[in-house]
């Protein structure tokens, strides 16, 4: 059985972890008596995933501990997530980092089983015991399947904002590739084929972890739906499935990772393994389109968390553009009956597209009318314009304020890659560090899931405290400086 | 060096731990989905030490579990904790047996590593899980290192009410029984002098597991005090050692333990080991009745949680029972410089605890006048009167309402043994069964530290929330029965 082999593959591809220990640089409180209550926040400097363990030291003058030590652990990837609040939101409080242990034994260090992602941990010792405890020590042990090592530095006079946003995204993508590459490493830790498609395309030219990209692609080749459409996430905990959700533009995405993971390693054979299920996705992608009466069913596209935002034109553009990705593979194995249909089908979808672009106004409208960066820069990206009039509607798009504007580094990513696809590079690296420089600005240590620069306070879960603040989604800034610098 | 070889040869008689299985008998919500604060209470029937395991069932029609499972487990060994109250009292609330744990996978047994004393458990599911799920499996791991076959069981036509205390207090004893005698497994889960000296008398004509008992008095003896003295209590856990508390009572009983477990199983050897230990008891609690005077340091006796009891004459009444005991084993391996010393010293202690006898009133008196059973029950018990004057005060102590009472079983032991001792078995016998079948009436599954028949508030900690509701040295009615029916 098929599925059978693609996830035995996957599985022989399990990359060791690199584990290093890590020790806070502030926060300790020194010589300090604690119990009933007392309380410090660590900082460790940076963002970590790992484990953590905690020694103290029994007071003496105390009697020997005559009870258990309470420790309560609260463990944030940034302190906007410290809101005290009882959160409301539609995600599972069980998301949150916190641990109460009762330790029996507290001469021996207390170490923690689960998995935490954090750069600040505040330890409470909340209980009245009748001898107190002072700080001895608290180490975490990072974990993480990249390899440091592998990563080039840039040149010596490479501009220093740069340096920065490279370093961010290099910790951000370091931090999510685990086992696969997660999307982030607070929650819901899962792989998805959206973030896979960009983590992978900042991995060829940092990390060059090339295998792990493979298992990905094996494990959601491994797990489609009956149909053979690919879900738009697996789950490795806590069992080996694939999420119920379909998204066309991430089961699309396959196409682009395959070829992109071609182009970095050349190697043909993997191409025709996972031929079929990728051709696959852009059958069913075209299917829906026809069925739809020539439009793609946006709401089946993800695109960006922008609420209000009319997806078909995008939706279009990334349907166009994902099947040339799967023309470049037909061409590459030489799959002739495949190269033709794609081609008639990317004529059609094409078609579709140009429809929604008015030339006058040099920008494409979406069938509600409605002006988004979304639509232009998908539209762009799937080259159904000639370069000139492809820059002429980034130029557009850069110039006006009112269209509606992406809220996720992930999103923002297609736009500069469209920025740059129509020769607009200085345009796009102004923007990148403008963009991703202003989360630096605001101190975060890795780029975050959602990111508004006039609203600190947006999340798509109803609350600050459960945004992802180490997201892969937003780690391309390193992609763009080594491939286009 | 000797304390060395004391604790290698308790380490030699580490005693194996007996498992049992046990599933609760009602309480289980069958078929419920539960999340988001849903909870159950678990009732086991009957007290329980040992390790539980709860299994759920993740509901179909949900997707797959797609964040950790948050579950509160709290532990009751008796619905008299569930007070919900944040406790104030001196005691460490570390105690309070709760936990929460966040499982990443909810379709693994949640497995507690702690140990916990408890008939009940409430589990709550407290977090907003985008998934339901049901009970499906609950059970405990009870430990205990007495071994039930060892028992034999009371002839068929015993009093139904004794045998219900005789099983109660088997229960009781059994679930102290653990690599120490412990005095409560809810909490402090410790070795006291006091209690091993009660347990042991229990365990002869019950478990017998004698080598226990040996083990415990080598604990002992492997760790007194600089001058010789033992400790009141000994940690296991931790680390092992000597609790800094010295108590004459609690060291003197040391004397008694090893006069029972030579009468018990006749090992003269162990007595040769362990006398100089003993002998030292006696001669440290001497001391300190001439250094006082000619009277005891009654702030260095524990003899009850009674509040405001003036104890002067029940130590008095201990020191000479414990000299006695010294005396008996100073008979049994012949050291006659010593029986002479202690037949001696044994005089001078009566002669200052006659003093305190009234025989108009037929009474003893505590130095501030006060009388309590206490200085009754304790001087009978030393025989400084002949028969028939014991006999008669404890007839007046029966008959008298205004004399302080004993709070605790530990101290109604003393009470009923000082009644038989001097012929009163069946008043011994009415009492035992109004005593401690008022405990079975209402409702205690094991005997608990403290029972005051019209106080069920009483409490030495302040809350009932924080008493041990199966505490070792209240298992004496077995010994009762068994010794003198």
């Amino acid at each position: 059985m098929k599925e059978f082999n693609f996830l035995k593959k996957a599985a022989d591809l399990m990359p060791p972890l690199y584990e290093t220990v890590v020790r806070p640089v502030s926060g300790i409180p020194e010589g300090r008596n604690m119990r009933d209550g007392d309380s410090f926040m660590l900082d460790f400097g940076t963002h970590l995933v790992g484990f953590i363990t905690l020694s103290v030291e029994v007071q003496k003058g105390d009697d020997t501990a005559d009870s258990p030590l309470a420790v309560q652990f609260e463990f944030f990837e940034n302190l906007r997530e410290d809101t005290g609040e009882y959160y409301t939101g539609g995600m599972s409080r069980s998301w949150f980092q916190v641990q109460t242990v009762f330790a029996d034994n507290p001469y021996e260090p207390v170490v923690l089983t689960r998995r935490y992602a954090f750069r600040y941990v505040r330890i409470t010792f909340p209980a009245n015991t009748s001898y107190a405890v002072s700080y001895k020590d608290c180490f975490v042990k990072a974990v993480s399947s990249a390899d440091l090592s592998e990563v080039e530095p840039l040149p010596e006079d490479t501009d220093p904002l740069l340096v920065k946003l490279d370093n961010t995204a290099l910790l951000t993508l370091k931090n999510c590739m685990q086992t696969v590459f997660e999307d982030g490493p607070k929650r819901d830790r899962r792989l998805w084929l959206g973030d896979l498609y960009l983590q992978a395309k900042a991995n060829y030219c940092t990390f060059k972890n090339n295998d792990l990209v493979l298992r990905c692609l094996y494990l959601f080749a491994g797990l489609p739906h009956e149909n053979g459409c690919l879900s738009s996430a697996i789950f490795q905990e806590p069992v080996l499935r694939n999420q119920s959700w379909i998204l066309h533009d991430y089961a699309l995405f396959f196409c682009g990772t395959l070829a992109d993971y071609y182009r970095a390693t050349g190697r043909i054979g993997v191409v025709r393994e996972l031929w079929q299920t990728a051709y696959r996705q852009t059958e069913i992608a075209y299917e829906a389109f026809e069925k739809n009466g020539g439009a793609a069913p946006s709401d089946m596209y993800f695109t960006d968390w922008c609420p209000g935002l009319d997806k078909a034109t995008a939706a279009l553009g990334i349907l166009v553009s994902m099947l040339k990705e799967a023309l470049f593979l037909a061409d590459a194995i030489g799959d002739s009956t495949r190269q033709k249909v794609l081609s008639e089908r990317i004529g059609e979808v094409s078609k579709a597209l140009k429809a929604a672009y008015n030339p006058a106004e040099k920008l494409f409208k979406a069938p509600s009318g409605q002006l988004s960066v979304h639509s232009q820069m998908w539209a762009v990206l799937s080259g159904v314009l000639g370069d000139g009039d492809n820059a002429a509607v980034m130029l557009e798009t850069l110039k006006r304020k009112d269209l509606v504007k992406p809220v996720t580094p992930y999103a923002m990513h297609y736009f500069s890659e469209a920025l740059i696809r129509c020769g607009l590079k200085d345009e796009a690296f102004a923007f990148i560090k403008d963009y991703w420089g202003a989360m630096i600005e605001k101190g975060f240590d890795c780029f975050p899931e959602v990111f508004v620069k006039d609203n600190p306070e947006a999340s798509p879960y109803g609350s600050v405290a459960m945004n992802s603040y180490c997201h892969a989604w937003s780690c391309t800034p390193s992609y763009f400086i080594r491939t286009y610098l």
